[in-house]
């Protein structure tokens, strides 16, 4: 899948419908791709099987699924996706905290040292991330500031940085696209959203709960794009 | 070991002379320290019982032992400490690149990374690491500019950063000091180094090997500080 030319780009790929269009974003800019999942005690892991999935269909070159637990088991735990706190269902009401209960604390810099260090590994500088500002839950390592700070450490933090074998670039691409223009540019990219998984807190054969923010930022991204979420739902609210 | 006013910092703890010293000072400042070490599939693993016992000598209020592999066998590797290759040996000739085999690929920023969501969970904004740029390895994550870095991206990736309920401060209190300083440092906080491993290709029973880059800058800095290293050698050079 990788041709001899092509440079290797590190993909986050959790599975869901953000990381599989960046994944696809990151092949239409040509790059050979090994996408990284992490299993890290989410009460959601169905969506390692999603992640295979989409990595197979997307073209990725290599899919690896990392072990590092986040759970409250290892001493972490604190969020709604690690922890026995309940993921909030049908919106927020007025007067909670702007972060959910469902961030989990320093997630995307942990994911993203583990990509870099991998980067290093393999001989590639560029980082996808299919993080957004503009339909997302809130969490602070979603934000631009986040990335930009993020890409000024890889440059710093590593032996290929500092000794200017190239420059660490931190992509993206989702950043400031509404949900509805995600779908639309990865329908355009040939994305298979069947094959994605965005729910919180799926049934125990995997359907989508509909109700937890990811499920209604889903949905609602879909009606926007004006086409029907192929995903399967406990129930559609 | 912790009283209910203290604040909680978490030390970065390799069980070395470095972070042994490095806790000691946390404590002289008056914090409850959680300390953390990992298991990242380090050909010195026997580092770890050495972590154990600095932290309950030193006074911890608590030591977690994680597991992140960064291992060839995870796709990670490509460093004489995690890798099958070889350990150089009695300092290095001309010409050989400033950064030594012994580098592991962004080791830093993962291990921070995990104590940033550790620090996040138990309501820490101190975290210290033992790191230190002047009698040290050239690694890139132990410089100046790699904790300066850490911090920015610190207090922007995280909910209790970004919400402004503290700043993160990592605290590299070594980082100025020589070896020799380091040690004499120590000594007045009463750190047992009998206690500490530093050498990073030891004996199946543990003995140093006396000849690695971590040996001879420790064998090195006990002279300048004028007193014997406690640590048990196969041979001294």
């Amino acid at each position: 899948m990788s041709g001899a030319g092509e440079k290797i780009a590190v993909v986050l790929l959790s599975g869901g419908l953000d990381s599989a269009t960046t994944l696809a974003v990151a092949r239409r800019d040509g790059f050979a791709c090994h996408a990284l999942s992490f299993d890290y005690g989410q009460r959601h892991r169905f969506e390692l099987g999603a992640a295979g999935r989409v990595a197979a269909a997307g073209g990725a070159a290599l899919h690896r699924v990392l072990r590092v637990d986040l759970s409250a088991a290892a001493g972490f735990g604190r969020s709604a996706l690690t922890d026995d706190i309940d993921v909030p269902k049908d919106g927020r009401a007025t007067g909670e905290p702007a972060i959910p209960p469902t961030y989990v604390p320093a997630r995307n810099t942990i994911f993203l040292g583990l990509a870099l260090g991998y980067a290093e590994v393999v001989g590639s500088f560029d980082i996808f991330i299919g993080v957004n500002a503009i339909d997302y839950s809130g969490y602070p390592d979603c934000r631009p500031e986040f990335v930009a700070a993020f890409e000024a450490l890889a440059n710093v933090a590593t032996a290929a940085g500092a000794a200017g074998r190239g420059r660490f670039r931190i992509h993206a691409p989702l950043m400031e696209l509404t949900k509805g223009r995600i779908i639309r540019l990865g329908l355009d990219l040939g994305v298979d959203y069947s094959l994605t998984h965005s729910c919180y807190d799926p049934a125990p054969d995997g359907a989508a709960c509909g109700r937890c923010d990811a499920c209604r930022l889903r949905l609602a991204g879909f009606e926007a794009a004006g086409v029907a979420d192929p995903a399967r739902y406990v129930a559609r609210p």
